[in-house]
């Protein structure tokens, strides 16, 4: 059931992707091509398929378009992909398992393509199938989501000083916090509105967000450490190498594991007012931590 | 009179940008001192500027907040300086007269500071206090005009590209209207959005930008041969020193100038039917033209 969701909203997601972004024919074809490297690289599509499955959770049903928010979510993740890897930051040369879009289009391309999909995202979600008040509501939830005081980019900029500093518990979550869990945030918040959510229900779909988005991360850095880079499609064992401050260094595999079951479980009991609408967000949640890559 | 348009436009666009860019002391710091650092070096806000003047025009009065309009317009043309000013782009040091983001806060931070004036451009544009429907018009407008295919990007990758092709007219003008006319269609057209204009005044507003913005250009490039570093606030020579194809390069100066004073005209006739009203829009464009940096 949930292999289904999982491989279904990964179809439709790639599909939207394919609509949305301009082809690798036209002109600048450059950009395009770089643009569409990083964006089918083989990715999960776990952030449009969080926002479609809060969609369907609240509306009872798929709403019809939905699948172009979850799109826009995904050049957002993408663009942040690509400026990560750059040789500025943290130069790395594989990315879900193909060359990084610097080492195959040259840094000044892949810093362009960065941005075009930053744009491209926001054009899309300008022509959203919703009323204009929940196409408003969205961009201002995901621009936020990304954003520097407690969104993507604030997360990242905090991430690239710890590796200075050696930061201590707050300042790994509010990386942790910020640099993944507010996107994933935006992704469940911005389906709810999407699907008519009531701000009850959206602040209930905030909290699953904030908890899942922090488990994941949590089991990121412990895949950094147990897996290798060849299970990842992306260089492990990279925290160590740097030496980073991570929850498996502070705490340990088991007890991060631990941590992270029990912010999994705080998240779905989030959605007990949704009942057994919300079991395959709840099922997605649990996969979310117990992924192998 | 245009002097006081210029001064007072750059006043209220600069106390915009002062509160809507979070403050220099706020968490984490380096990125808002950066952006603060790109977005106060002393532009003219021409970009506001033209919006708010759009929108006075059509609304016959200031419309109340269009300047936030405008203060977003101006943190997308400070992402693309930093961008553009970068080692792997231009790799200049120099901008309005101070050493560039990545001279002042390493490249890494620049780049951040780069995506989040763009992710914050987004974020005013989806509080304005205009309609639903125009706040997203005016999103659809802009991205658009900072986008892949005829927009700001597309401009700046055929532009490097162009550095190795010694490309003819054709190309040139596709840049040109693309790297910079884009974003100030974008501009006059969603000044005049907000303000309500006709979807016939939009298109004389998009006719009058595109002209304008491709003989401010022109003038650009003039400029970069004819002053000097000193007196523009930027390294001059550059085009001439890349043997880049440019206007100046391919006309010489005299017809060049002639060129955009004839944009010049075709752009201000566009405004004829908004009669007397006008006249302020078009002492801007000649200004434009006149302008000595």
């Amino acid at each position: 059931m949930l292999k289904q969701v999982l491989e279904q909203g990964r179809e439709a997601a790639d599909s939207a992707l394919e609509r949305l972004l301009p082809a690798a024919t036209q002109h600048p074809t450059s950009i395009h091509q770089a643009m569409r490297h990083s964006v089918f690289a083989g990715g999960k599509r776990l952030r449009p398929i969080l926002c479609m499955e809060a969609g369907r959770m609240v509306a009872q049903s798929l709403p019809a378009g939905i699948v172009d928010v979850g799109a826009a979510l995904e050049m957002l993740h993408t663009y942040s992909l690509i400026h990560d890897d750059l040789p500025a930051l943290d130069n790395d040369d594989l990315r879900r398992g193909r060359p990084t879009c610097h080492k195959v289009f040259g840094e000044a391309i892949a810093i362009l393509a960065g941005d075009a999909l930053q744009t491209q995202a926001y054009e899309v979600l300008s022509r959203l199938r919703c009323s204009a008040e929940a196409c408003i509501s969205i961009i201002r939830e995901i621009a936020r989501g990304t954003g520097t005081i407690d969104g993507m980019i604030g997360g990242q900029v905090v991430d690239l000083e710890a590796e200075r500093t050696k930061p201590g518990l707050e300042t790994l979550e509010y990386i942790h916090r910020s640099k993944t869990a507010a996107l994933i945030t935006a992704s469940v918040v911005s389906g709810g509105i999407y699907a008519g959510a009531t701000a009850a229900e959206v602040a209930r779909l905030r909290i699953f967000g904030r908890s899942v988005g922090l488990a994941f991360q949590i089991v990121d850095d412990v895949l950094d450490v147990t897996q290798t880079s060849e299970q990842l499609g992306k260089t492990a064992g990279k925290d160590t190498a740097a030496e980073k401050t991570t929850y498996p260094a502070l705490f340990g595999i088991d007890e991060s594991l631990q941590k992270a079951d029990s912010l999994v479980d705080q998240a779905c009991s989030e959605l007990n007012e949704f009942g057994t609408r919300a079991s395959t967000l709840k099922d997605l949640a649990r996969f979310l931590v117990e992924r192998k890559k």
